[in-house]
Formats: structure tokens, sequence, C-alpha cells
């Protein structure tokens, strides 16, 4: 039977479960695939710290050339995350014509174009399913499954973390602090939360993901990122009563050659299917033009989920005859031929705070009339002190720097916009 | 630019998309895939007969030499649907070195090991995506994306139609015999629904999908099938009452080298994921034991959806070096290393008319009793006539055999078996 020898870049959680998965499954790779795995180098920061697998100590190294440079190792796999070195070591390994199988979003929606080149010009692979919703085949999805397909919109809920809090806030009404807090303690988010609930992490799977779908290198530096740190416990039980559920939602569109990519909070009608998609789960809603809608949910982080991804691309990576990459309209990191559009078409979900006296709504609603904002819906919440009320307006589809403008011009001795949330169907 | 040459065994309605897609996405399949796909020949029945796309006259033959003897044509793309000729044709253009792509899961669940069989000693790929639930990339997930998974259960809803009559249903009230008539009237059902309202069609499919999951083929044969033909309104209502949705499911689950394959119609409580899927679409939802929780959703019929992987099997086979052949456990049609296990384990929902009288619950709880079948949940419903109550009892997990076997010493004197439904969680 044929060995393929690998190395890792990296062992922490997501190492430690691909080793545990390699290792736990040996005798299924060896009957279905015909190949034994084996890693034979580890490089680490620190060869005496604890890890989540029995990877034995001589296989430890701190030296990146014991990996990069190992002529008997032909697959490297990836988990150090963010750009650098992780980025140098992988072109590294491919300019050696090692085959890359990597978990890192950061660096893929970066460095696509230098790794995929490095890549190419050295008839190595270069595999990253397990950089995108974990164990959900997003990549291979696009690249393969749903290839015969004009892809017109895509719709995500591409972060764990920020999905576990808006879950919650929905269903028991919580405060995003509160919330936040009690995910730091159960390890649902990092200590430092940032790339999370800023949107930046659903960003870069976006850039990767939208690349694929639209067959275009799409900059993680053209997605409109929005987080949702701002939201409170009123917005998201104003829009629960209109019928919306809020989710932090990465939205590609395409039309002829322009182009949206953007990742802000959004309220979806509850019918929506990604509406159902709570907790942890991760799941990308999209429409091709054969295909129609689809959509694939699952585990989109964790060790044993990423795992599956990353061991599934081990066995292609070995398996196969040749590497495929895909074909983008561009081939540099950014494109003339491609329009990226931020004055998109959405309706607006406005919550305001008022005055309370005649006259008031008819100012609202000419402010925004002046833009060609039309209302859809209106709802008034009770009273406040001093005279003034909470107010609920849910436009119709309009083009973003209209709806900016609008709110611009509102006077604020006569309402505050508290909170302007996208809404999406 | 490589030109690939293609055939066509039969030309309605998926044959029709097939053409349409290809037709409309050169461009693309150009830049994209590197390869120009010419379909050469196209087997009819009849050649006068009016087409749903503009494929030209002369291409149209009633020799099915004319494809599957044609030196030039190195992909046959399979529509006839039902097991013969079609597996003769595909297993003669098989043996002639041809790659064949299918749409027909009756053939592949039949004769899959022949097919297969003739494809590896001939060199040549059996592409099939298309034969289960359209559009999902199921084939491609099970034995790609999953790979580095033992899947320990599947549950899908893989039958359209029987999802759009038991979604009317759940959702109206309707009876089965009222919402078939309109599924018929609207397309959504066949003049004879006999395979998709019996279970048969999601049982081929699920005979192909366990398969691939389980790594053992899993003849149709042994899958329990039992149709949603004596469904009533009142079961799924008081099911509804009690949190539960109805859906024809189809079930596999393997412990050790026991299997369980199964279709039948099974209450799902209102927040499982594959509740939430209704009107014709399909899904399969899975557990792996790295992936954890996965489901895909879309569209499971229709011309162009199942066009959508039809033509990405065309585009795989047309550019890649080898074609990929499953391993199984088992090579022929059955096999004795593996158990089907008839006697699952389940919940089970009943509904009984029962004496209303004092005495009558304890009889009930005695017969279930007797077999170890132990009540969850009862529910007796208003009161009928000549002194009668409808009663709803669910039941604790219990082997099938001894739920069966308690339902058979029911005394029909004191109360009736409505119905009796499984309930999986």
């Amino acid at each position: 039977m044929k060995e393929i020898v690998i190395g890792f870049l990296g062992c922490g959680n997501v190492g430690g479960g691909v080793w545990n998965l390699l290792d736990g499954f040996k005798k299924e790779i060896a009957h279905r695939n015909h190949v034994a795995i084996r890693v034979k180098k580890v490089l680490v920061r620190d060869v005496s710290k604890a890890r989540t697998c029995a990877v034995p100590a001589e296989l430890l190294t701190t030296e990146v050339d014991e990996v990069v440079g190992d002529p008997e190792i032909s697959i490297v796999v990836e988990f150090m995350g963010g750009e650098q070195p992780a980025t140098e070591y992988m072109l590294r390994a491919l300019k050696a014509g090692k085959t890359v199988v990597t978990a890192n979003k950061v660096a893929v929606a970066l460095n696509w174009h230098r790794l995929q080149a490095a890549a190419q010009e050295h008839n190595a692979g270069l595999y990253y399913e397990a950089s995108v919703c974990g164990a959900i085949p997003i990549i291979a999805a696009l690249q393969h499954s749903l290839q015969a397909n004009r892809i017109g919109h895509m719709m995500g809920i591409i972060n764990g973390t920020t999905n576990y809090i808006l879950s919650r806030m929905y269903e028991r009404g919580e405060s995003y602090e509160a919330v936040l807090e009690d995910a730091k303690r159960l390890g649902l988010a990092e200590p430092n939360p940032a790339s999370d609930v800023e949107g930046y992490d659903a960003a870069y799977k976006l850039s990767i993901m939208a690349s694929l779908a639209f067959h275009a290198r799409i900059p993680f530096k053209k997605v409109y990122v929005e987080g949702i740190t701002k939201l409170t416990a009123m917005d998201i039980a104003c829009g629960k009563e209109m019928g919306y559920v809020l989710k932090l939602l990465a939205v590609a569109k395409r039309e002829e050659d322009t182009i949206q990519v953007r990742v802000h909070p959004t309220f979806l009608p509850e019918t929506h299917p990604l509406s159902q998609v709570n907790g942890s789960f991760n799941a990308v809603y999209l429409h091709g033009h054969a295909c129609q809608e689809m959509m694939l949910q699952g585990r989109g982080a964790g060790d044993m989920p990423t795992a599956s991804a990353v061991v599934s691309d081990i066995l292609r990576a070995a398996t196969c005859e040749t590497h495929e990459h895909p074909t983008f309209a561009n081939t540099a990191d950014a494109d003339a031929s491609l329009t990226f559009d931020d004055n998109w078409d959405c309706s607006y979900f406005l919550r305001l705070t008022a005055e309370d006296r005649p006259g008031v709504l008819e100012k609202i609603a000419g402010w925004l009339a002046k833009e060609n904002v039309s209302i859809a819906t209106m709802m008034q919440k009770g009273r406040m002190e001093h005279g003034r009320v909470p107010l609920i307006i849910v436009t119709h589809a309009a083009p973003e720097k209209a709806m900016q403008k609008a709110i611009s011009a509102f006077d604020s001795q006569v309402c505050v916009v508290e909170s302007m949330i996208r809404v999406e169907q």
C-alpha cells in the first residue's frame, strides 16, 4: 500500500483533532482509499506544551525547515492561523512542490493568488475546504457540484460565535453584553472576540466563498463589514414582534459584472430557511440558475468538524492524479472589469425615538420621501418619559446611499435614529 | 480547446433541461473547464415528437448503436429511467470504454455492482449524482467531502411529491386524497403516483445513499418500505397538537455491522431541522463522528435542478484524469457480513378508538407493558358517538416487533388501532 508522508504546521486544537481523526480512521483509510497516511513532522512553537493529541515528542520540531524542507513529506497541513508566518511557510512548501491543505481563512483570503500561482507553477495542490464553515462542504459544492450554475446570490450565517449570541438574544431577550460574557465562559467566544463580533471572520470567509461562486477574485478589502456590537435586546424584540429574526449575514450578489459583498446584522423573515439556523450552527443559502434554492447547514467550527474537512482534503490530495485549480475571471488581487457596488438595494428597519406630537410622522415620512425611500410598515411602541415615543419603521427596498442621506437629514430635535438594520427577504 | 463528444440516451424533460443548460453555458464551460461539450447523437423513441429543447432533428436516432457504438462519443448520458433497457444500454456503453452519467435511480440501485464492475474493467467512469435528490450534492458529500467520517445515521426527505402532499395536509388540514388530486393537477404528482406515494422512489434513493454512507452495498430489497396512502388528516392534526410534524422519512442507521434501512411515515419534533423542510424540497440530515450534524437541502427534482447535477458530472468526467469508484465492504448484491435489522427501536404514535369506560386505559397499558412497551404521553381527544373516545398514545422507544406484537393482542371490543406511526427524534 502506498504510504503518504505528511507534515503539520501547528498543532493546536484543530491540529490535535486532525491527528486524532487520522489515528482512529487508519483502517477505513486503508480500505477505502488504499493509502496509509503517516505524519512525520509537526511544527510547534513550544515542544514542551501539553497537547490535545498523543503526538510523539520526537515528531515535534520548532524548525519550519524540518517540515517544508523534508523531501519525503508530500503534503503539508497548516493550522497556524493568521496571515503570517503561515502564508510564507505555505509558499515555501508549494515552491518545494508539496501540496498544501489549510484551514486558514485569513491566509487564503489575503494571499490566494500568490498561493495558487505557486501551486500551479510547481504542480502542487492547494486545498482549503476547512478554511470556510468547518465540516460544511461549501467549497466542494461551489467548485464542483454546482459548477454548472450561474450563482446569483448567496447568504450565509458563517460565524458560529455571533450566531450563538444572536440566537440567545432572540430566544431569551438577553443583552448583547450578558450573552457575550456567557459565551466566553462556555468557550464559544474567544477572550478577545473582536474578529468574530466585528464581522471580520465572516468577511474573510465571504471573500473566499464569493470568489468561487462568481469565478472572480473578490478581495477581502472589498467586503463591507459591520459587526454586532451595537445591537440591543430592544432591536431584536421589536423585529421579533414584526416577524423578523436577526442574523449576522454574509451576503454576496452578482448581476452581470456588478458585485456586492457585505457582512452586517440583517433581519430575515422568520419563515426564511436561514432563520431556523440557531446556536453555533453555520449555514449557506444560495440560488443558482439551474439548481435553484439550496442550503447547506452544519458545524462551522470546532476541532472535529474542522478536522473532517481537513482529512477529507488530505485524502483527496493523496489519491488524485492531478490537482485542480479554479479559474478566475481576474488574476490579480483586484480587477478593473468588475464593479463592486456599495450602493445596494435593500429594505431598512429603523428604530427611532421621536417627539410625541402631531406632525412628527409627517416630517419623518417627508425626510425619507425626499430621498425616494418609502415606508412599508410603521409601529409605535407605547410611550416613554419626557413626551417621546419609540417608533419602528420598515422601508421598502431603497439604495443604501439614499437611506444614509435621508437619515443624516433627520432633525435630532424631532427624532433620533437609535438603530438602522438592513432587511433581506 | 479539447472537444468532448457526448451522446444522450433519452430526451424527455431532464434530457431537455441538460441540452438547454449545456447550450446556454458554453462560454462559461470553455472559460472555466477549458473544454467544449458537443452532443452528437440523441436516442429517442419517436423522432417526430415535440421536445422541450431545440435539439436539431439530424441528431435524433432510434438506434441505440448510433450512441453506444459511436467511437467518437466518449460520454453517454442516460435519462431513460427505469431498470431496462437503460441498464443494458449503459452496460454496452461502459463495455465500449465510454463513461456513463446517469440520472436513473432505479438502474443504479438495482444494478450498481454490474455497472461499476463494467466501468472498472473498461477504465470508464460511472457518475450518478443526479440519481439522488436532484441538485443536492449528497453523492459528492458522501463520497468525498465527508469521507473522513463514520456516518452513524442519516434521515432524509428524499421524495418531493410526498413532501408536498404532507406539507399541505399539515398546514391546511386537508385530506390525503384531496391534496393528491391537486398535486396531479399541478404536475407535482404523476398521473400514476404509486412509486412516489408508496415509498419506492425514496427506497431506491436510500439504497444508493446508504451504500455510500456505510461503504457497504445496501440492496434495494433490504429497504423496509411503507407509503403515505393510509395517512389521515386526523393523524396529522393529532401529531401537530403534540408538537410533531409528519414526514415520509428515509432512515438509515448503522451500529457496528448492523444496518437498518427503512422508508415510512414518521413524526418528527417540530424543532427538528427536517421539520422545517416543506413543499417539494428535499433534504438529507446526517451525523458523522467527525462532522457531527449536517443537513443539505434543496430541489430534489425538476428539469433544471436535475440538469445541474448531470452537467456537473459531465464536466467532472470530461476533465478528470482517472475515474474514481467507491470501495464497498461487500462486492456482491447482498452480503453475509452485514446484518439488516428489521427490529429497530423507535417511539410509536398510536391513534386508538377506545371504549369510554373505567378500566380501559389500564387494559391498553397492560397490553403494551406485556411487551415491555412503556407509555410516554397519552391524550384523550373529546368524545365520539356510541360511547367511544379517540385516544392518542406516544410510547417510549421500543423494538418494532414488540410493538407489533403488543398491538396484535389489543382486543378490538375494547379498542381499535386506527394508526400506528413511528416517531424519530
